[in-house]
């Protein structure tokens, strides 16, 4: 039984797998934002020859099915198929992506006030050679040396142990250690080669994967890698990834996923600057506290039930070699600590990037990426949520929803008269999708240009032909041509009204929990890669940011990975994040019967109550 | 090119090797004390058919060489060959070997004032179940209760922490954690399975091995297993491993020659008393400093090479798993501290059990084995040297020497008239060969009858056949029959002097060393297997021994085992362990001029200077 494409590959299907399986094991991966579970309706092929069980097709419009449009994660083959991919289903991964601008790292380290101390402490030794008088072993007589500059209690592997004779030798006693602040020995060398001093910083995030490549010395960023997160061919957000990595068994598959990702990014890193793995000696990873899980290797399960407990939230400082990232193997690797399931070290580490933390006025610090995280707090406190706010932004459940890449619709005007679209597409090619920004223009034009009313849906009665009665209900066409078209069904602007409201709800909730109003926000601290291009205005029309003072917003794009850098060079910073982490106060929504109220409260466009956006009941009352 | 045995036996030669690496590689040992260098004369086989070149016969008698009798590592076939491995040059390993009496141990360690307290420490936790209010991480919840006993520190390792989140729910939150002082976790069981916990005791000895398997509980020494150390195919003595690690690259082979001895030991013992490796949950070994380093697999190069440093002395607590010894994977290895190149972590385990350094008497400690070390000392100070004593008493470099096994000659009278010897063989067969103790009661009474004057020279002119003139000299044949002979001719004389008298003038320059004389000395310990069987009178004519009051020499049996054990199960003496070994100056005697002198003097029967043997000066007067 074998699967022909029309690229012309053939390869064998076995027993019972699905389309989307065979595919998989293959390596031809479709997007299955759902994991395979027939829901999301991304993964569709198009059957040409050949008989087929198809167990569900309920996310398909039957138009598509006469074309031979079909679920590769509910077909199953059941002789020889001649199948073809459509562009849109395939997932295409290792792909470098935009990365937002990092700005002068090292200007915010000083501006932290923050000195280099890397987790890997470097000393210059120089022993007296033994002598029949002075006959002490060689460890004996490093520790000696070392204790005269107060360094007691080093602990020494066997693996250094077991070169320590040749290495002195060599070196002929003049030594240079490197070492960690809990006394491990990391490296030792003559002191006359010269050591090179990187680390990398990584950030796990669920969608992207970010690689910095940093002087340890100096400080400097010296290049950078990111790619998406090939865990994506299991699922998109972390529940679905949960999901496989404890039903399917599939945890060491996810594990392999990211590290490869790691490796793929790391090392033209150091390819490209000449430098070899033994010059990395310490890595600093954030990432979400499933990602972060996962990345170890550890049983993500517990986080899903409740009461929603990670295995741990402060790692241990394990190494390079345990975690699998092909450094200095030794390397000590620290991980941004996390506060709760929902709330990982990339939070921590956009908190200490943004600085709140330090400041008496009381912040909003929103993460809209894969998940939505907030923060509220100042130097006194900090209260934090995750909001469930769901995928939609980056594309997912969205019927021709996708990510910032090229082909994607960014921006929209509508024609107040005609109702006819502008559109801004990335990349300036005909449009193949949608991405977060464009869904929040393309809601934002439609509510003032009254297609849709505050509820969402659609107006009836408009002069246009743009809007029509699609398989799943209304729809507006902002795009159509021979091959392709893109349209957001009324389905798809009440899943972005779910995301929405889940955000604004979840920042209501934390100010109600410390007592404080929407008025007692000073900043707005605005971090993820979405947040870079957003638009506020249109965010506040929608109703997804609060109405606040546009000057009180600020974007600090991918804070994660920033955060991560400050660590991976400062011990200060290290054991800020640490207080951070410690000094979060957890707020579990899906428990919280005010979230309930706020979130249908929320639903409006742009909300229930008009009097919490007065600006946009001032443009409403302009029209 | 074939061997073929008369055991019938055949099997390849390769190239260019010699017969004795043919037959090792086949699985056959000689026995090799010199490690093929044909110095030792002691892997002599019969050649009866076929061609082979024959390097170097020097060691041989040409009546031997008639018969057909060549050294294996000198002879290099070169065509198919047939040949007989005689019984007495066949190394027998793996057998059991008698073990001195340990006493009630568990008397000695309470009589030591020391509680039980193995490395590792066990408490038992019951943790408050997680919630949504107490919703810290698994890992977090666990330091919280650990610190609420005041443990704080703990060092997590990856695989505790992967296995932690099941466990505890496995569990129902009751948990028993076993940890080391030093703060890493051993293993981590539900409260309500039964903990067995168990400990080896291991004695790595140049020519033994001994383990001793004890239960944690309550200190009691459950089993016992003990074989001969297979290291010695590679060579009898200390420097001849030391060479065949070195040289030959033979590192790994010797390791997992003494590996494979501890497993052979230790497996039965667990099957025995029904114990699984998890239950053992820690390790003590001691061992000479060479042997200590070939455990643990490293390079014992610098031991033997001026100025005679080794890597370690006060070996870092590293792991079974590392070790390579079968037990739970993260059992903690406890190693006896070394002194010097030459005194090792047995004799620090020997003083601790002979308990001289608590004592304002001065004490002489010696140990007798393979090597010859020696302590000198009390409560306040101690000083050690190694005396290169060589392991002729273990019948290594003796003609007919033999080790203390069945056939050895043990112990002899001989006639003062007729010169005819009475022989005591240990198993009361025909001898084979003649023993440490048989070569000391040999020299004393051929001494005492006037066979051998001063200078250790057979007298001319004795009215007995027993004297012939051998291949390499004078001989005193003590047995003969159609297959075997056993002598001592005068160059096997002239080496136990040269023993004896390295020991003796160890002690000597030692006691110099600190200001003292003979009489000084009120406490003799006499520790190694071979001290059990030491006639104290006889060892005194010889010299070996000083002529001190009978009274004042205790025999302490294996004293490394002893001492192991007791650090096995306690931290204070484990404590004291450590203080022994930084407290005990040791004497390099090889760069000592007063030792050249000393040793000189000392190569006389009983010594040049008779007012230093008075009762021996007695003993002669009478006759």
């Amino acid at each position: 039984m074998n699967i022909k494409l029309t690229t012309g590959k053939i390869f064998p299907v076995l027993g019972d797998e699905s389309l989307l399986q065979a595919l998989k094991r293959n390596g031809i991966y479709l997007i299955s934002s759902c994991g395979g579970k027939g829901i999301c309706g991304k993964c569709r092929i198009r059957l040409l020859e050949g008989e087929s069980r198809i167990i569900a097709t309920s996310k398909l419009d039957p138009r598509e099915i006469d074309t031979g449009i079909t679920l590769a994660c509910q077909t199953f083959p059941e002789g020889d198929i001649f199948i073809d991919i459509p562009k849109e289903s395939e997932l295409i991964l290792g792909d470098k992506i935009a990365l937002s601008k990092s700005g002068d790292l090292r200007e915010l380290l000083k501006s932290l006030g923050a000195g280099i101390s890397p987790v890997v402490r470097q000393i210059s030794l120089t022993l007296p050679p033994p002598s029949i008088q002075d006959n002490i072993s060689d460890l004996e007589r490093l520790r000696r040396s070392l204790e005269e500059k107060d360094i007691i209690g080093m602990r020494f592997t066997y693996d250094f142990v077991s070169s320590l004779s040749n290495i002195l030798r060599v070196a002929d006693w003049k030594i240079t250690l490197g070492y960690t602040v809990g006394h491990d020995v990391v490296y030792i060398l003559p002191s006359d080669v010269e050591k090179r001093r990187y680390g990398f910083a990584i950030d796990v995030g669920t969608t992207t994967v970010v690689v910095y490549l940093v002087n340890l010395t100096d400080g400097k960023l010296i290049d950078v890698g990111s790619t998406y997160n090939s865990q994506m061919r299991y699922g998109d957000d972390v529940i679905t990834r949960i999901i496989y990595a404890t039903e399917s068994g599939g945890l060491g598959e996810l594990r392999d996923a990211v590290l490869s990702d790691i490796k793929g990014l790391s090392d033209p890193l150091l390819e490209r600057h000449n430098l070899k793995r033994e010059d990395v000696e310490s890595v600093a990873v954030a990432g979400n506290t499933t990602m972060t899980h996962i990345f170890w290797g550890l049983n993500p399960a517990t986080i899903r039930e409740e009461p929603y407990i990670p295995t741990v939230n402060f790692f241990p400082r394990w190494r390079a070699e345990t975690a699998g990232i092909e450094t200095n193997s030794k390397a000590p690797v620290y991980t941004l600590p996390c506060v709760a399931s929902y709330v990982g070290g990339d939070i921590v580490a956009g908190v200490l990037a943004s600085r709140m933390h330090r400041k008496s006025e009381i912040a909003l610090f929103m993460d809209i990426g894969t998940n939505g995280e907030i923060v509220v707090g100042n130097s006194e406190w900090l209260v934090t949520a995750a909001c469930s706010a769901g995928p939609c932004f980056e594309g997912s459940g969205i019927k021709h929803g996708m990510r910032a890449t090229e082909g994607a619709v960014e921006s929209m005007k509508i024609d107040p008269e005609t109702f006819e679209p502008t559109l801004g597409v990335i990349g300036h090619t005909a449009p193949v999708g949608i991405c977060g920004s464009g869904m929040i223009d393309a809601i934002a034009e439609m509510f003032l240009k009254g297609i849709i009313d505050r509820k969402g849906k659609f107006v009836k009665g408009l002069k246009t032909n743009r809007i029509r009665d699609g398989f799943e209900g209304l729809e507006f066409v902002f795009f159509k041509d021979e091959s392709r078209e893109v349209v957001l069904a009324e389905v798809d602007v009440e899943n972005i009204l779910r995301s929405k409201a889940a955000i604004y709800a979840g920042v209501s909730v934390l100010l109600k929990e410390v007592g404080f109003g929407l008025d007692a926000i000073e900043r707005v601290y605005i971090a993820g890669g979405f947040g870079n291009y957003l638009d506020i205005d249109k965010a506040i029309i929608l109703g997804m940011l609060p109405d606040l003072p546009r000057e009180k917003f600020s974007f600090l794009g991918n804070t994660s990975i920033t955060g991560t850098y400050l660590c991976l060079l400062s011990k200060e910073l290290r054991q800020e994040a640490g207080i951070i982490a410690s000094k979060m106060t957890y707020i579990e929504l899906s428990i919280s019967r005010s979230f309930m109220d706020e979130y249908m409260s929320a639903l409006f466009l742009p909300h229930t109550h008009m009097r919490l956006f007065p600006t946009v009941k001032d443009l409403l009352a302009e029209k």
